[in-house]
């Protein structure tokens, strides 16, 4: 019980932080997205294939965490824009703090978009609020359809559900119609889109979405 | 800092608990294994072509954690050996006392093999002790080569590594040299095996692995 009292006192100190940041955001008309999934869903190709393909006006930027390295720093940035690595140390999650802390040392304001790669696990992510304007999270079509029934959270908060590395479908036994369907018992109203970062597959429709999520952010700049 | 410190205080409550429980095991000589993966890397059809394999009189028991849903237990118990599943309710790890909570209420004394499938979470089901003799890694070849460095705590603190879903390897990038090397950088001495649960690659070694664990054991129950 004391540990639940704990938990929930942090979670508050970093819902107010989060509150902050996302006040922040929408003082610059910043599009924040926070990626969730499990390690090696393919949240570091998606976005190298997405910063790959956004103008170069665009003013774009990218906060990645992980436990340890910088690996996935190194491969972001080749693409132009501005990447920042936090290395969580041993925590298995980001926390507001963290990402307050990224940006205050680092002069990027005003942004179009701020996506955020979060440490790769399924489940603690999930509850801390980073100040972003909505969750979305990746399941690799490796991982199995039963997911979103097992890992709740993930999919309940996220707005939209990346089926990534469909090129694979032909090698592994995924029904994704199920899939789907279990997204949807835990979240009816979840955007569903199919990507592979090898074939390029869905690539388009992705973008689309990402483009449509900032024309609708309410203070979406006009190119 | 607090929060380090009701952790580390956690932790040690959690160390209490599991010192008593490998205790126990010790004294019915049965053999515990805890085993630790992402979502999806394949935990629970491993243990179901093992629990296939084994001979029918053996003592075998598997205890699955999941934060939702019975699915693993449902799948496991079919092979005739006792399962049982605890549900976390969005814990992200066992810990010592949900095992001694689930052996209390199950009379399965004496066991030559005990199997706990950790939560899926390359993270947190780390730092816990389960009064287990040693933990299992398992990689899923569609991780990436990079998880033993981004995700070292597991990897340091288990004796065997299992590259798992060798069968995808033509359609992934995967190096399995470096993958072996990166695990062999954050601990020298790991032992890895190469599985494929679909085609049955690797299921031999594994098993004799696993016969070699238990006559290593020191209480080992002799046939």
């Amino acid at each position: 019980m004391e540990r639940i009292a704990l938990e929930k006192k942090v979670l508050s100190a970093n819902d107010q932080v989060a509150a902050a940041l996302r006040a922040r955001f929408a003082e610059y008309g910043t599009l924040v997205l926070n990626f969730i999934s499990s390690p090696g869903s393919g949240k570091t190709a998606l976005l190298e294939r997405t910063l790959e393909r956004l103008p170069r006006h665009f003013r774009a930027a990218v906060v990645t965490g992980d436990i340890q390295t910088d690996n996935d720093a190194r491969r972001l940035v080749r693409y132009g824009f501005p990447v920042r690595q936090i290395t969580t140390a041993g925590a298995c999650h980001l926390d507001a703090r963290m990402v307050e802390r990224a940006l205050e040392e680092w002069d990027v304001d005003p942004l179009d978009l701020l996506i955020i790669e979060n440490v790769g696990n399924l489940v603690c992510p999930t509850s801390y609020d980073l100040g972003e304007a909505c969750k979305v999270v990746l399941l690799s079509v490796t991982e199995g359809e039963d997911k979103p029934l097992k890992y709740p959270g993930a999919f309940v908060r996220s707005r939209l559900l990346i089926l990534n590395k469909v090129d694979l479908l032909p090698y592994v036994p995924f029904d994704v119609g199920l899939a789907k369907a279990n997204a949807r018992a835990i979240h009816p109203d979840m955007e569903i889109l199919e990507t592979s970062c090898t074939t390029g597959a869905g690539l388009d429709k992705w973008l689309a979405w990402l483009t449509m999520q900032l024309r609708l952010h309410p203070a979406a700049v006009t190119a």
